[in-house]
């Protein structure tokens, strides 16, 4: 029988993944209809984006899993109708991506390269920065994006620490578990990486408190979630000197409104959600094997725990 | 008999240099002496800065070997005063620094991150840069430090080729040689970094013609050696917009003069060749390193050979 398939994001999105769902479902040799109006009652499987129209899931009486087209998944976990399982977006191109913002902009901190940019006046400095394995970078959150990281970080020299809520070993970085050892993973950080999920737990986890405990002039980027930081402690810590500089890729309004604070001080780099993106070719193969498993009767890869939202 | 060992170079070095020279001399138990004035026929060794006073050896009767300070050979390979075997500074905390330094600024250029910030006028643009995979990066000299980066940069995902004049081979990277294939190394390069000597046969390596040969808005990266690029071509090569933006750490005058068009052009980032600097900890040792094996009749490492002047 004919699997059907409901895409439920924006037009933009319909646009970019068509075709290359359409080549990955191929590839599984389904038997499939992959549309973006089908009769909610015949709909087996959605293709889902959190933002979409669709947040009333009752209708959908033969459903067998909802596949989030991102990894983030804050935006349905709460959702009382959805009854089915719901799987994460984890996808090779999303970690790259993720891979090299942040060590982009890890080195671009460590190596003052701001400094060399603004400072194009003639006049000869001598500023040598200290070596990565004089520096320690934290990054909180130690999921599929955290660890690949912190993989890369410590290839280049970096002490790295990391901390996830339950227990985790990862070669080579230092790391830290549960509420308890949240401050000893910040304790003299150079630089803080935030990598968590938005959850109740992980909210405002940067704070006045936290923040203080980095080494002075430390760096802050967020390409995670923006929930994650008290924004008020934060410009207080870039006000006094504590925080050096903060990269922030993600708001708890987006677009960031342009009357923001984050956009005039100078001490912020601004940038607009574009850390890493959901590549379309490689995250329709995951979602080809995702319904394929389902279909075989297996799990579902990267099932999220509705419980701790993620 | 006690060794003379003289440190010549200037005062600012010698502050650095004296105690990790004697703790590095200590570990060896040496029985030495070691100052920046000895009589010239009693000098059994000299650590060198090819910019010192010190620019005739005819003087040094008993001098055994000339370890220089730093990786750049130039200012002593022709220097025919000099009758002993010359060996360059290769560091770990130079290769380091200088793995930092190259992958920090390729993924600034690949990433996009000066239109960021540059970009903070609240407007909520939609870049999302290609992944590594998808970029060429050409590393032109494949020595201790090429070599080093260019096995970083391939672990990060991009696409690396390196050209030496000698044939090497290097796990994962397309690896050109000689006169013959400058030009099939560099065709279509989104990036490319400059690692070689300079030396008669490298100079002006980057000119109008191979500049012409890599992709339209590549990026150049300079921490090799000013006598690299042709400046002319290069200032017009940024003009047309064939190249986007070149980073240059070294110059053929340095300082580089205030009025220097490359200060103030906005496609320009100058660096006060801070790129990497050899680390008095970890130089110290080599050198030690290399008058002990001297003093067992063994061959200095990293000797200098003075007809290809590296």
């Amino acid at each position: 029988m004919t699997i059907k398939i409901l895409f439920s994001a924006n037009n933009e999105n319909w646009k970019r993944y068509k075709a290359p769902l359409q080549d990955a479902l191929d590839n599984k040799s389904l038997d499939y209809e992959l549309g973006r109006t089908i009769t909610p009652c015949e709909v087996d499987y959605i293709i889902y984006a959190p933002s979409s129209s669709l947040q009333d899931f009752s209708p959908y009486a033969k459903l067998k899993a909802v596949l989030n087209l991102w990894a983030g998944v804050e935006g349905v976990t709460n959702n009382k109708t959805l009854k089915v399982p719901l799987a994460r977006m984890v996808d090779s191109g999303l970690t790259d991506g993720m891979v090299e913002w942040v060590t982009g902009h890890t080195l671009r901190h460590h190596l003052g390269i701001d400094k060399h940019i603004h400072g194009q006046d003639g006049i000869w400095r001598s500023y040598v920065p200290p070596l990565a394995k004089d520096r320690i970078v934290t990054i909180l959150g130690l999921g599929t994006l955290g660890t690949a990281c912190g993989i890369a970080l410590k290839r280049l020299g970096f002490n790295v620490r990391g901390w996830s809520r339950r227990e985790k070993r990862v070669d080579g970085i230092i790391c830290f578990y549960g509420d308890d050892q949240v401050d000893s993973s910040l304790m003299d950080a150079d630089i803080v990486v935030l990598l968590l999920p938005d959850t109740p737990l992980t909210q405002n986890i940067l704070n006045q408190h936290t923040l203080n405990l980095l080494k002075r002039g430390a760096f802050v980027l967020n390409p995670g979630r923006g929930p994650l930081i008290d924004d008020d402690a934060l410009l207080a810590a870039l006000d006094s000197g504590q925080i050096e500089h903060a990269t922030l890729d993600v708001f708890r309004i987006e677009p960031l409104p342009q009357n923001h604070q984050y956009w005039s001080n100078n001490k912020v780099t601004v940038i607009p959600h574009k850390a890493s993106e959901t590549r379309p070719k490689t995250a329709s193969q995951v979602i080809a094997m995702n319904i394929e498993r389902a279909e075989n009767g297996q799990e579902l890869l990267y099932l999220v725990d509705r419980e701790n939202g993620y």
